[in-house]
């Protein structure tokens, strides 16, 4: 990867902010778009915008042909059997909402025991907690091991035959951990469970299998991936996609409507109630294309290679407190830290004026702050437009912050 | 309005279908956007893109600030009382589930009659039919004029004291007939009960005041009033909306995430769960802005200067069934016929040689087809950038797809 080419790309990388060059390090919240992503989108609006599926004239033939091959292109990208496996939705919180209402309601029964782990972003946290609530079954927290990832071995031991859902993240959004979804997958399929994949994190920064992870189900974001806001996607396979019920009822999922009733479209139709998001399946579809041109595998190499460097450099700095494994295959590119005695709101802003983004707070996973016993962390999260140069100088900017807020004292 | 400026911001429209100057009359399906709205879209991922609210960088709060300025933009454009009473979702039908799902299934119970139309665009029946189901409370079809309006004096015979819902639609997908809103308010209201107003063919075409409607709950799209996709919103009565429950959990949505439960933020964004389409909203806001500098008045009456040329002139051609109000101030710029003896796919295929895009089917609105007792029809629908010349050249056309299907015999 050429990473001066791949960064012109990317104008918004070249701006300053406080006087400083922008270092954009906020990528696990969101991330930047290519000018071909905003280009796809422009276009698609300049010269094809139409509804799709309902019309039989050109420029309606035109998006639907563009909306359809946005579903192939993330099929192929997970490596789903089907595109009557891939449903666009408006991100991976509705995936997973969808996912917990429309199947989990289904297959859950009073006291049940749907699994889950201190390491879940809120969005495949609350709607778990809110089944188990209706369905008075039992929410059981997965042990983790001490570098933060769930632990299979102790895992095995608390998967019941009561089991039913098991809902884990593939990467956590704070500490940048890889769960072993695989190994998940066969703990709970061998007691007739499911397994829900949250893909947030993962997708935009390794290969995804679906197929080889199998994962019933798997949710990730357009926006998290250089692609637009407002796309996300779920992958479900498709006998379980056929057993959930729609959550949004509306146009174009129907098959048919009585007075009083009403039948349902096939797959993927059945689940897609209303316009989509056209414009943001083109996006990413042209982010996806973007991402493959690169190389997943070159993506996932330069964020190690950025997380050798700092792992080790951080450490040796006194005062600092890191968060995860200290193994940098064992993560994406997210580091979570904080500097003793200071209150990570105040690091974000002391870093913003070196204009460097990174993020402050508890990162929508309130359970896991508990866990590591902080009420908050600053995160700096790296993404393949990102330069060794950029690490270097978040460096110098974190010794900085932390001698500004601490007086030279730790 | 000086409509050849206006049409110099859409250059999709200067382009040729089937070697003639394309004809964009489906914008009842999706509308085309101006330039200043694909310009917005741009700058923001080309210089501002960031997550919002839960940032402290510099990106963060130039994302936020656009993102709330939107949501002040579309407080003012429906006068609605406060921001609080804004939610962003992915459009039209997200909004009217939400509200059947989160406010329906509290105040709904069995026995109870919900009242709808067979004016209904799917997407305001189907989730009423099946919250009545999961109650079993009662569907009730309010009756209509002959002109396809709800008839105000019958519909007080029907509504009773059980009556806790009407879901209605302020205008017409199929017709472009404008309900009485405000009295249909009245009547639901007397009986200690709650209006839902589908706006999505409404909101594009005229001025709307949610408070002088007096509407509980208001939905409407983004693209169906030159728009992006993936961004609609749905408006409700500050004391309704704390009463409503929110249907998606996940990030942003939440105050406290517990263990076992949690607690939700204020309003708004007690319902926006997850990355908002943040770019999506800036959109809306600039469609808003370009719509308010033309004036929803002027939009009005272009479409009806339209409607007053074309309505008699359909009538004088035989053999062309014209459904719907022949009052053009009674009706939106939507043109609904059949050429008889001729299938509408068959019709719109052929407006498709002539460059025009026409739609055909049932629209979403089978109840309606049944009411109308026909299977399906043809739409041409306007909007203002539609010209007089374009209407001139829908009749020429009519008569052109006519005599080819029918070979003159009608």
């Amino acid at each position: 990867m050429e990473i001066a080419k791949v960064r012109q790309d990317f104008p918004i990388l070249f701006q300053t902010v406080n006087d400083e060059p922008l270092i954009y390090l906020d990528n696990a919240a969101t991330t930047q778009k290519p000018k071909q992503v905003i280009s796809a989108i422009e276009n698609y609006y300049a010269h094809d915008n139409a509804n799709v599926h309902r019309g039989v004239h050109t420029l309606s033939e035109r998006a639907t042909k563009q909306y359809e091959e946005a579903r192939e292109t993330v099929r192929a990208f997970i490596n789903a059997a089907s595109t009557k496996e891939v449903l666009f939705t408006r991100g991976t919180t509705t995936s997973l909402n969808w996912v917990a209402q429309g199947f989990g309601d289904q297959v859950v029964e009073e006291g049940d025991e749907i699994y889950i782990t201190a390491l879940e972003h809120h969005s495949n946290l609350v709607p778990w907690q809110q089944l188990a609530k209706r369905k008075q079954a039992r929410l059981v927290y997965l042990p983790l091991t001490e570098e933060g990832s769930v632990d299979v071995t102790a895992a095995q031991t608390v998967i019941s035959s009561k089991g039913k859902i098991l809902a884990v993240t593939q990467a956590s959004n704070v500490m940048g951990t890889i769960n072993p979804i695989k190994e998940l997958a066969a703990l709970i399929h061998a007691v007739g469970g499911y397994i829900v994949v949250d893909g947030a994190q993962s997708t935009p920064h390794m290969t995804v299998n679906v197929q080889q992870l199998d994962a019933d189900f798997f949710a990730f974001s357009g926006h998290k991936m250089s692609g637009p806001t407002g796309i996300g996607v779920l992958y479900g396979k498709e006998a379980l996609l056929e057993q959930m019920t729609p959550v949004e009822f509306g146009g174009e999922m129907i098959d048919f409507v009585y007075d009083e009733t009403a039948t349902w479209a096939p797959l993927p139709y059945k689940f897609e109630a209303g316009t989509p998001n056209i414009a943001g399946a083109i996006g990413l579809k042209a982010a996806i294309d973007y991402l493959n041109e690169i190389g997943m595998t070159e993506i996932q190499e330069h964020e190690h290679q950025i997380m050798r460097y700092l792992l080790p450099k951080i450490q040796e700095i006194a005062g600092i407190t890191l968060f995860g494994p200290t193994d940098p295959e064992k993560r994406t590119g997210i580091l979570t830290f904080n500097i003793d005695g200071v209150h990570p709101h105040d690091v974000a802003t002391g870093f913003d004026m070196e204009g460097i983004a990174i993020r402050a707070g508890h990162h929508c996973a309130q359970p896991l702050m508990r866990h590591l016993d902080v009420h908050a962390t600053a995160r700096a999260s790296f993404y393949f437009y990102n330069t060794q140069e950029e690490a270097e100088q978040f460096l110098v900017s974190l010794v900085k912050v932390k001698e500004f807020f601490t007086h030279g004292l730790i």
